[in-house]
């Protein structure tokens, strides 16, 4: 069983935007978690999450059908009825919409269809849908963003999804889709000078000066995440409940260095270094910064899942690859989604100033060598689990 | 049986800060309620709702005492148990806190007795806590600021109260303080030439040039909301729930004429009308602004809860009253807190560059004639209310 860190008074973070400490009950009642919060760009403006997650939404698309078949397939209706006339569905990592939307509403026709085959339409139950993310999130803006048509009762989450975020046995079917690379936190060891796994220079694993070292703190931490997220969630779902998992993962065998992170970190570490000659950024603030974004292989999924023991593996289904080469290699295109995804963790450490010119070279570098970006290795990989029945 | 009016196609409304169109599901399933939204001041700065609560909070207080009791005297521990492991409560018309994080706590602490003392403590239930206000409420600030020692789960609801909120059967125990003075929207006829109720020059019904009229305009509007309120909570509360609803009250039998409303807001109508005469303010602007508060009499609760016909009424408790002349005739207090609870709604319609002007003229008056404040009749009244069983 792993560890999961709950520090019983965790410090406290002024940089409430970015940052937020979140409760995290345990079985012994409830301490604090501090975890590191990244909230995408906030607002609807250029920049915006909102208006440059076109990725996200086509995956969100082809994975429509696989969830509505597995939930065809795999949904015990039965169980809920003894227990409540209302559904729950919590999407976690919701950000700001509108892809959370369309995904629930997907899940939602789907868990209505199955009902109406099993039975008279008077037992279809009402839905009532938890929309999770960070406290960092721009929740105000979810809020007025949601469907006007909505045949849901919708609820906002705050706190980390590595943390306990609802009662025990009140939640049917989780969702998340693009969240679960994030971990929890930089691991602490590439932040430590008197640690081999410094990460000197650097700002992600794809190219560090100690790699292997790198990559194990990485890994480590990934794995205390994945349990502490699947410890949470088996205690929060009903027996028979089902999780549909969206994540970007590297293809089971490919090494770390061959993955889109590699190209696009590695990109913008080289970016940040080329501004400190510049006087534009200092190295220390290279060094203090890290990407907390780990992409893990199906194979690192499924050995999470046993060894956390409580979920069954129902489906692992590579989506069709919409991360296309045209697509990554098109330097406007993958300049915006990154700046989308990045800015708010940038602007935090390194401040606002630095912002423009920093996605302007980032843009120069993918238009001078598009192959580079076409050819890193990323899959789109939907996980179904259910929950055993202990 | 009142009419809830959910028009089909509400407009859409750009100023999204202060109204929000709010869904409304009713028997028939989800429509959509155009209700008129009025977020407390944001933020925590000096003139924040935050903090300008004093009121509020002592009245909180002064409840805590009568609220424990009622829970151990009326809350049916058994109804639960059969269905959930999960208590669940919520605070409507939460505001940013931390009012409402008191009150909450006052509650769970209260129901964790009662638990104790019906039998073992494993069978003490989990808390889940739903935070609702309307969607242009500052959910964020109210979830950074959530305790970070809180023993539920935390979950934020947008959406007006007038309308459905929950699935079926979902709440224990409503808790609501200071809200329900807030009618779901201005009654039509007082802004209407036409009608003999139209509303010129003034704000609210204290002072009209056609009071009869006005008055019957406020009063139908608030029958038809409390029928909404009380019809949309019977639907959402288990039977055996309780409702502890604290209200601003008038006195019964007082004529509306002499409540604190009528000194209140004929005050700041009067510095309105006196800002026109130096052409700050156009007489238009004022006839087309009026306050959507009513100050209702418990009789009046008493009435609207026999025709609901849905709750018993447990307890009406006039709470001690820290609503002192002292504090009342106190220019800067009463001020202060004015300006906290109507600056969203006047900025508004008014726009920013008026509002220091105003209240400074306001604040003048009230120190010319402060025992017009301290002798304006209100009461704060609890009312607890309990599901019938069907």
């Amino acid at each position: 069983m792993i560890f999961c860190h709950f520090p019983p008074h965790p410090p406290e973070d002024k940089k409430i935007d970015m940052a937020a400490s979140e409760m995290a009950p345990t079985d012994k009642g409830f301490k604090e978690k501090s975890s590191e919060a990244y909230a995408m760009k906030a607002g609807d403006g250029p920049n915006s999450y909102a208006n440059n997650s076109t990725f996200q939404k086509r995956a969100v698309d082809s994975a429509r059908e696989v969830i509505r078949e597995e939930i065809a397939e795999k949904l015990d209706t039965h169980t809920l009825s003894l227990s409540s006339s209302t559904f729950h569905i919590a999407d976690l990592g919701c950000s700001v919409g509108p892809n959370t939307f369309f995904a629930v509403e997907n899940i939602l026709e789907a868990v209505q269809v199955k009902y109406q085959t099993q039975g008279p339409s008077s037992r279809t139950p009402e839905f009532q849908v938890f929309f999770n993310d960070h406290s960092g999130n721009d929740f105000n803006m979810l809020f007025k963003s949601l469907p006007q048509n909505r045949n849901y009762y919708a609820v906002g989450v705050p706190g980390s999804f590595y943390g306990r975020l609802f009662p025990k046995a009140s939640i049917n079917l989780f969702h998340s889709s693009y969240s679960l690379s994030w971990l929890s936190r930089v691991p602490k060891e590439i932040l430590d000078k008197e640690s081999p796994a410094w990460n000197k220079g650097k700002i992600h694993y794809s190219n560090s000066t100690s790699p292997g070292e790198v990559i194990r703190a990485y890994e480590a931490q990934h794995a205390d995440d994945m349990e502490c997220f699947l410890s949470a969630r088996a205690q929060e779902i009903v027996y028979g409940g089902l999780m549909m998992l969206i994540i970007i993962c590297r293809p089971n065998g490919t090494p770390h260095f061959d993955t889109l992170a590699t190209a696009t970190y590695e990109t913008l570490g080289s970016c940040l270094v080329d501004m400190t000659k510049e006087g534009k950024v200092s190295e220390e603030k290279i060094d203090s910064f890290n990407i907390p974004i780990y992409f893990m292989s199906p194979e690192e999924v499924e050995v999470a899942v046993d060894r956390n023991g409580n979920f069954n593996i129902e489906r692992i289904q590579i989506l069709p690859n919409v991360l296309t080469s045209t697509t990554l290699s098109n330097a406007s295109i993958s300049t915006s989604h990154l700046r989308a995804v990045m800015e708010a963790l940038l602007k935090e450490h390194f401040g606002d100033e630095i912002l423009d010119e920093l996605f302007n070279l980032y843009h120069k570098k993918v238009a001078e060598q598009p192959s580079k970006f076409g050819s890193g290795k990323a899959i789109i990989s939907l996980f179904v689990l259910k929950r055993k029945a202990n």
